[in-house]
């Protein structure tokens, strides 16, 4: 197996001034899994649903070639729910409601045909069960981590503990001023890079992401976007497009890191564009080679030939 | 005259965490015109002061091959004075005293000298003035313009004369959102560039600049640094090495107006690791050119030879 990933598979109901959805299918291993599979096979997915999640959500993700057979399906359990609503600029939300369920019995179990992959997507769950993963692991090449302010908060030894074997931490700019309790974003990158990952990513939304290797930073842009419709997902997507080309080139180097950023910020602008997973069941090659290929137009410039002169010389 | 730079000199008394500046050398045309100097010749600078300012301060922006000539000098007059306390993350100040002195008396006459100049770059100041200015240069090639939320809730109707007249507008992103009344920064710039402007640059402090022309968007990363004593008077050394860039070259074009931005940034970047315009007092060509090379790494990426075919395929 190539690609294990743990997470959420969820029901979100979505309020944004665009729009809402109700029951839509959500969950960090669902958007993680799905973005990954434009760019490599096979994925294997694991996590926990009720007896009320869908088969076709299920048959969804193996029509992408998840294999979904490490989902426990818990008899007469209901599936993790997330309500939220967005405010105007998109930038902020409100929780309206979370419904736990089933995850409060989740204790991932990897099945034999996943604990040999080399790469390996933890999503955003509970840090000590996080590490029960890693314990069951036998021998992953790179290893994505992904957490939040609720478990920074609440649970930062054992976050600590986490980031000690990880390869690559995926947060956001205001997780990784809370993890480092520290204002100036470059600093706190050093700071958390002190605490084991070799490489980390600074997710910044509107404002691109920061990938730092050792002691080299690549700064991506964000795709311009007029239209935002449903950002709930989209560092997920960012994390599955980013592992997803990782696993497909399986290199790890500077220039696959770099590209890997690309890709997942490429696909994490097809996210925000629809609702829930609507935007990414239906990509193509060419679609997702041209939104990365803006990326580059976006970003380039040049200073060849330009010679900077002190004018009063 | 190449170069005709209009503005505020000021006296600047600066809080920061890192600690305190009083009476510092300011103001918008003093850091224009002495970042702009590090790429262009001749240069003039127009303004007002007080009798109270320093001779030391003009024989500086003379060293730096700036014609001061243009600036009145008035008689028992009191420079303008600003004085501000930054925030913990220096992304925040508070304006503590702004005593504006002889600048309620500015009404700013153009030397015949600088009345043909190229390439005019018009500090933050009344946008009323900013169109008299205007009405004297006979055949400006490119005029770059800044302005502020003061203006723009306050005078509304004079900034959109003042826009339609010029460029390029240089602002930060809150003041785009507040100029369009949009969230959408990209949508921002659209609405903004239907006021006349056909480029526009958005600076976002931490997370870089965006730079639009037409329909096309270039993105600069920001410089990372771990330390940032002083932001005072970063977007107007952006400005300066904007500007003073393009007049270098004397052709504006997509190209060089990217190559411009890059300029602007690393100018930008040396002016807040010190107070003042202390770090743009003594720079040379190699260390412009080296951190100017710097963004370049940062920016940096290819997807050559890479091919992402749906792995499901």
């Amino acid at each position: 197996m190539n690609l294990c990933v743990i997470g959420t598979l969820a029901y979100d109901s979505i309020e944004t001034p665009f729009g809402r959805a109700d029951d839509a299918l959500g969950g960090s291993a669902t958007y993680i899994a799905t973005s990954a599979s434009y760019f490599t096979q096979p994925i294997g997915v694991v996590g926990i649903v009720g007896d009320d999640f869908s088969s076709d959500a299920l048959e969804f993700l193996r029509s992408r070639g998840v294999d979904t057979s490490g989902v426990v399906v818990k008899e007469g359990g209901k599936t993790f729910r997330w309500s939220g609503r967005y405010h105007h600029d998109l930038n902020q939300r409100d929780t309206l409601d979370t419904q736990l369920n089933v995850l409060l019995d989740f204790d991932p179990v990897i099945p034999e045909a996943l604990r040999d992959a080399e790469f390996v997507c933890l999503g955003n769950f509970d840090p000590t069960l996080q590490g029960k993963v890693l314990d069951q692991m036998r021998n992953p090449k790179f290893i994505v981590c992904d957490t939040m302010n609720f478990w920074i908060e609440g649970a930062l030894e054992e976050v600590k503990k986490v980031l000690a074997r990880v390869d690559c931490l995926i947060i956001n700019d205001s997780e990784a001023r809370l993890l480092s309790n520290h204002p100036n974003l470059i600093r706190s990158a050093r700071m958390i890079m002190e605490m084991g990952p070799h490489v980390l990513i600074i997710k910044k939304g509107e404002h691109g992401a920061l990938l730092f290797i050792g002691n080299e930073m690549f700064s991506a842009p964000a795709y311009p976007l007029e239209e935002l419709y449903d950002p709930t997902g989209a560092g997920d997507t960012f994390a599955g497009g980013f592992i997803g080309y990782l696993a497909r080139v399986g290199a790890v180097t500077e220039t696959t890191l770099r590209r890997a950023v690309i890709y997942g910020s490429a696909m994490a602008s097809f996210c925000v564009q629809q609702f829930s997973l609507d935007a990414m069941k239906n990509l193509s090659n060419q679609e997702i080679q041209q939104r990365a290929d803006a990326f580059r137009t976006i970003a380039q410039f040049d200073l060849d030939e330009v010679e900077i002169g002190d004018a009063t010389a």
